[in-house]
């Protein structure tokens, strides 16, 4: 008789999984049943900002995979499915038909709790009001790009600096709406950039008309007739049309908690290296669950769609009979905003403290391409790294079009292991249109080097 | 009393050179002379195509530094003076003042050899013809711009399909002139591309408009009046107002063979690590010295902006009384024609089968960003890796804004000896603006070292 996999959660990591166990094994000897609460699975979310901005116009480009197309290679994905318990004794899970109410219990062999993660809602006064929105799934997506695009709004307001804020806030400037960020935080981008970079992300934001109000919590939302026509209360009340939460997000783990399976310290269930957590049959993938960081060795929870894609093809490749381990992160990341580059690797300062490593750093400021290329744009990358070894630890670049994809190189240096020392004479690609005869990134090694020394 | 250093050749390598000893020598101790032949020193010779386009409007902008601006340093840069033999017994250099015609002997403690590349000037019948130019010298590009927008050429014919042959079509081609290229190989790029890439780089260029004719070689040049008319002999002649000539380069190694000074097998200068010949108290460096490649150990010729600069600095580095060696070449490469990029690190297959490696390869069409964004642009990598270890051994790439600079993340993970296996999980950056959720780097890896089990 066949076995079950049972999935919870149908998006990146859920479906990487379902695909990879489906390709090792046959419906014959596997049964793959996904529950997704949602109305889709496999979608981009990362994607939905530029949904909202309509540099994506189709809606359909979101959705990367639809159920029928996973049904076509005998995964039973389900939609307006909720897993409402596990029972990881029985190997059993209940799951509500959301446009029914009824609920089942399902037994599984193998069980993937691929929840992902969650908005943050933290109990602001008013949260509730019409036209106040956040961006997580594709329908929030949709409703947001209608409200902003309907010509009732001319005043956006996005609460929080982080990734997200920043791409909503683009997606509103490009819509011709006046954008105020606020961040109860000195600048944008604090959690994941050092302060010097982050204030120059900042500048720029605001450089480029995007209104920035930093320092500023806000702990209401002001409402008429039931809209919400302001950000924060009284004095401190900045006037919108539209508001947009992008306060951060949690793992989804409140279903494996209730079922007892263990979560660490990061807030993300327990993992091993083949992604397996430490219930027996039961495995967790994506933004829901730990990786291990490769620099500093601990487990961490980073809500990122190439960790959720990776993870889960590891653990879908496990489950399928294979043997493969998931070989850590550096916690790269990459966004934009209008031409405006911004990108990370490793560890910044603050982590690298925070982590008890030692570390030097240096900042270079550069061009994309040779100085007196017509294209060139300013760039600037900090580097850090070990004192006495120069082992590099991490990068943060920002700046013009083509500055951002440079983490990369960073990134692979990182990967094995490499000084700054060898990558200032890595052998980097160079012709003018392209980067000056040392890239920045050379340049910037070279400069962290020195200060390791 | 103060050693003297005479370096012959005032571009990239030998102004690094005199560069780096003289921040670590004082005038006192060290006298530092340069002898060029030409018109300037310490140019971009990458950016002469671009200014030749207009790409590049200021012609001032390829010098990245005057002889003044070396004098101020207490480096005694000479243009027009060119040495004409070494005598490396005595420790001499015979200099001729090209302006004067007199000539002079100047004794030296140390001599870096940096004569940097020449032009193949093959015996073609009318190669002396008005109207037949190359690009190798700023004058060079100023007289080849002001021939191809003074009105009079509609019709360039480019003699070669190597990196500069495409680069000088693309300007010819950019400022309204038919432009085709011929070559001798079956396509474009035959000595630095495997035949599968190249030849798509070729029909691409056809897209654009510029005619190609392969595997035709041209023995002879038309003429009428003492001014070129036509590429080649008879029927075979094809319509030319100007013919520019992109037969390749060889090291420029007369001057150091009649001075005993050793040549390797590659044609360049003998070198160590540490950018010394064999010869006591003569060094050199740049397109004329040999270097090590990192993947075969041998000791190769390349004439690429990079490797001068660097190699240039190692020498400087140790002239000035420091010790650093060079860690050698990975042959990493990037051009454009119009916006098509074309780049690539390590060994090609052929590469690897002249080297005696075996080895094995992938192929992967992918995109630049998302596939959905509306920016994206289709690009392929092909990467070359061990059989059995899945070391990687090289890649190449091809595609739209965006694919080239890539090749940086694949050299990053040569330079460290990374396997396949290892970089196809890299945590490379995402963001749908900028690539799809797994890299083509990471596709094309994964790709290559499941081929290489």
């Amino acid at each position: 008789m066949a076995e079950r996999l049972v999935v919870i959660g149908g998006d990146a990591a859920g479906m990487s999984a379902a695909s990879q166990a489906r390709r090792r094994k046959r419906p014959e000897d596997l049964e793959i049943i996904v529950f997704e609460k949602g109305n889709y699975v496999s979608y981009s979310a990362c994607g939905e900002p530029y949904y909202v901005s309509g540099d994506v116009d189709d809606f359909d480009d979101l959705k990367v995979r639809t159920p029928e197309q996973f049904w076509k290679v005998s995964i039973d994905a389900r939609l307006h499915h909720e897993a409402t318990e596990i029972d990881t004794v029985r190997g059993e899970v209940t799951v509500r038909k959301l446009t029914e109410g009824t609920e089942e219990k399902i037994g599984y062999d193998h069980l993937l709790y691929a929840t992902g993660a969650q908005s943050l809602r933290p109990p602001i006064d008013g949260i509730d009001l019409a036209g106040v929105y956040e961006l997580r799934t594709l329908d929030d997506a949709r409703t947001l790009r209608e409200v902003a695009t309907g010509g009732a709004s001319t005043k956006a307001v996005v609460v929080g600096g982080g990734y997200i804020g920043l791409e909503v806030a683009e997606a509103m400037h490009t819509l011709g709406l006046e954008t105020t960020i606020i961040t109860m935080m000195p600048t944008v981008l604090e959690r994941t950039f050092d302060p010097d970079m982050a204030e120059k992300v900042g500048h720029r934001i605001e450089e480029m008309g995007i209104e920035l109000i930093t320092n500023h919590k806000v702990e209401c939302l002001e409402g008429r007739g039931g809209r919400v026509v302001g950000a924060g209360c009284g004095d401190q009340s900045v006037r919108a049309d539209l508001v947009v939460l992008a306060l951060g997000s949690r793992p989804a783990t409140g279903l494996a908690a209730e079922a007892g399976i263990p979560l660490g310290k990061s807030g993300g269930v327990i993992v091993d290296e083949r992604q397996r957590t430490p219930i027996d049959g039961v495995w967790s993938a994506g933004d829901c669950a730990e990786a291990r960081h490769r620099l500093t060795g601990s487990a961490v929870n980073l809500h990122l769609g190439t960790v959720a894609n990776k993870t889960g093809r590891v653990a879908g490749i496990n489950l399928g009979g294979g043997d493969i381990t998931f070989p850590g992160v550096l916690g790269t990341a990459i966004t934009k905003v209008h031409d405006f580059e911004i990108a990370r690797t490793g560890l910044t300062e603050f982590e690298a403290e925070d982590a008890g490593i030692e570390h030097v750093a240096a900042e270079v400021a550069s061009s994309t391409a040779a100085h007196y290329w017509p294209g060139s744009s300013p760039m600037r990358i900090k580097m850090v790294a070990e004192p006495g070894t120069s082992r590099l630890l991490g990068a943060q670049i920002i700046g013009g079009p083509g500055a951002g994809k440079r983490i990369d190189t960073v990134a692979a240096a990182l990967w094995s292991d490499m000084t700054a020392a060898d990558l200032a004479w890595a052998d980097l690609a160079y012709s003018p249109p392209f980067s000056g005869v040392w890239d920045p990134v050379n340049i910037a090694a070279r400069k962290v080097a020195a200060a390791a020394r």
